[in-house]
């Protein structure tokens, strides 16, 4: 068999094979409310893997979590004019109560910076009170048009930081620490090598001073942002009235940043990692690392099977048995399909040899190995490897698909070709910058504030360049 | 001083107490969004803990999370019309995206049974499928009239596990273990002696076959319901169409539970522990269990708060140290209105002298130690005995505040007197049930099963008993 007959294979149709694989891996399913998932078990279970990790990581950073309204009204959106204007189409509004029209409308969040900075208004009046470094895990809701489970969904969940600072330098400082904590995130814990910038001016958050970014190269070549840190200066705070009595006795205005990631984390896991038989988890957010399948109704087996199960979670390693009633053909499938990063086959005629199966779900390589070789350094070691080699692997394959375009027409041809990362120098020119997305959308990815230029002129006009970009077709 | 000047005396005015304390501890705030709490570090530290022990817990009793939708179709909510009757009131509509109106009115989840069948109805067709324990942990909005922080807020937080089975026994068996679970956790955590009994017809929840309850006693002697199980029997099922093949090879109607704890665990942990001089939290819950204090600025005294600290934290112990700028009175006095259950008070001294000064925040009792005393045993110990000690002395308040009535007149010159939870027994007619509520809304709060009866007549009729009862005036 070549792939899971249930999945659509990704070379053939690379969008049907990826909600084959969320449906496949029982990630989420569709719901009677458009647009809207189901986030089932399996899906929900790498979430709170994520969740986790950011959350010790935001702590021990000296932020902590609140939880703020998520009704906010319609007067309060509109303080920040760029704000309503960069979301209003999305924003759903509550408008009645039982059978009652309400006097005022309130909008569901799609981002809280207004109720933050409302908060904040009450609770700051000297520098003694910052920084504040809030975070808050909550859902959003955004009316997009065309949604894709986990990857554009009406309602999705988030955290969102919201600090606020007495100076300019702190602020700068939260924003890109920020945005370096999801770059180690999804380098060191998702495997995904992304590249991290600046946005450009068109790009950027509606009401924000500047964004950096997390940009992601997905298997097909598209890109997806998966990660913002904003710094917004004072304009907020301005515009919501945040002031304090700085060192210097005088009034002045907070200095304001927020930054996110999304479950949308999870459709980059699938199309940078997943394959034609499934999931496939890199082991550091793998809700469970390995599998151990029992062949045939041993004694003898079933004792091993227990036995190395319990030593592997006493030593930390998320294991399971698979002894439900299934055949060994389906639990191996299963455990395939779900992308649980190591497979322990033991059965009565190895364990006569001697040998037990062992098989990596990121090369589907087997391997038999001497029953005394199976030992928890040995799954920590195998777990470590196929790490290393998913993120490897992503990033040669990353290299491959990053291009360099000298040209209007190696951008077209490019795209025609093979899409991917296109780096090309840029002016700095908005119009240049709406003229490359008239081929075929393609938009500035990010700015790469410390590679060297590749040319001095403007892919575009041919003025004299001003920033390295990183280009793309994006999600 | 006697008490903390920033609250008022909880003898004076439980309500205006309650509420100083909830601002005074810096748990919550209100905002702008009437009704709706802004939940800060400190009372949001408290939930993450609750939900880390209770979510445990679950998944060791086999439930899995998940995330459905917060927003409901008006058509789906109306096809369970006893669920719709009871929280129509309380629904706020979504009619509006941009500036457009919607095809169809959109309810904020205010409970999720309509999803969660919607969701079983296409994932469950054989008994193979069963049993389901889902779980997700959410916000959810009813639009109450009037609010109070964590007690009764239009939004809140909460857990609600939706299970389905195959049979009623199990489904019942499932429905009985949660209240047991939320039980457990009241008396062993919470330290709070919750009694647990069955709901009357009149009190169940909206389309239940019954609920079972937690209810708890507040210092003042009013009654707040905490933590409720219910068993929907086949009745969802059937409207929502979740049917199943059962072993016999027929079709079957799947046996469905719910149960959900909130963030109203909080208003009780205020409303049994806390006191004049601020929240009192028990150990197992407080997410600070202890605060070292060091008094001047001593190179030993710094140096054996940065040593001791560190080794509870290894040993697991939640301690701090705080070194901010305020005074040595200001930290104590911090300490105390946040509830941490054990001060550490380390002066140069003091030291001298080789002794230390230990603090519990129930009783206030302060203690001079030897040094060499001060281990983390000593501390762990001191936490047991704290926990255990408020548990008892919330029981004994409970238990002094525990009335027997024999006749209207009881009840009547109970409520007069001293509030508190009222046993009388009851013919089961909701005419009574009736007639005592006209008595200061005095309302059924459970039926305790397994208790010997008091009387053989009905406190109301002085018709055959049926059931024994408690009683009370309710948040």
């Amino acid at each position: 068999m070549n792939g899971n007959k249930a999945i659509t294979k990704r070379d053939e149709d690379f969008a049907k094979w990826y909600t084959d694989i969320v449906r496949a891996a029982k990630l989420a399913d569709y719901t009677s409310v458009k647009g809207c998932i189901a986030i089932e078990p399996n899906g929900y279970a790498i979430w709170e893997k994520i969740q986790s990790i950011m959350d010790k990581k935001f702590k021990e950073l000296g932020h902590v979590n609140v939880q703020m309204p998520m009704l906010i009204p319609e007067y309060l959106f509109n303080q920040e004019k760029e704000l309503i204007e960069g979301f209003a189409p999305e924003l759903v509004w509550v408008t009645e109560v039982g059978n009652k029209k309400l006097d005022e409308r309130f909008a569901i969040r799609s981002t809280s910076e207004t109720v933050f900075c409302d908060y904040y208004k009450k609770h700051i009046s000297s520098y003694k009170d910052l920084p504040k470094l809030y975070n808050q895990w909550c859902n959003v809701f955004r009316y997009e048009k065309e949604t894709r489970p986990f990857l554009r969904s009406r309602e999705f969940l988030w955290q969102e930081g919201h600090t606020v600072h007495a100076t300019e330098e702190e602020a700068i400082t939260e924003t890109k620490q920020m945005i370096d904590v999801y770059q180690w995130f999804n380098h060191e814990i998702l495997a995904i090598p992304s590249i991290t910038g600046k946005k450009t001016e068109k790009e950027k958050f509606a009401g924000a001073e500047f964004t950096l970014t997390n940009e992601d190269l997905m298997y097909n070549g598209i890109c997806l942002q998966d990660g913002t840190s904003h710094y917004f200066g004072q304009k907020f705070s301005k515009a919501y009235d945040v002031k304090f009595i700085n060192k210097d006795n005088k009034y002045d205005y907070a200095y304001y940043t927020t930054w996110g990631k999304t479950t949308r984390a999870i459709a980059a896991i699938i199309m940078v990692h997943a394959d034609d038989y499934g999931l496939v988890l890199p082991p550091r957010i793998a809700p469970k690392q390995v599998v151990i399948i029992p062949i045939g109704n041993d004694n003898m087996v079933n004792d091993l099977c227990s036995e190395f199960n319990k030593k592997l979670n006493d030593d930390n390693v998320a294991a399971y048995i698979d002894n439900s009633e299934k055949t060994p053909g389906f639990k191996f499938a299963e455990a395939e399909v779900n992308g649980i990063p190591i497979r322990i086959e033991i059965g009565a005629r190895d364990l006569a040899n001697g040998v037990v199966t062992v098989v990596r779900r990121d090369t589907r390589e087997k391997k038999s190995i001497k029953k005394e070789e199976l030992t928890t350094d040995y799954i920590e070691e195998l777990l470590q490897t196929i790490q290393k080699d998913m993120y490897n692997r992503a990033l040669e394959h990353q290299k491959k698909l990053t291009f360099e375009a000298h040209s209007m027409a190696d951008i077209e041809h490019i795209l025609n070709t093979q899409p991917g990362f296109i780096r090309a120098m840029w002016c700095g020119d908005e119009d240049c910058e709406n003229k490359i997305k008239e081929i075929k959308g393609c938009k500035s990815r990010c700015i790469l504030e410390n590679e060297k230029p590749i040319d001095d002129k403007c892919v575009c006009c041919g003025k004299p360049a001003k920033h390295h970009v990183v280009w793309g077709i994006q999600y």
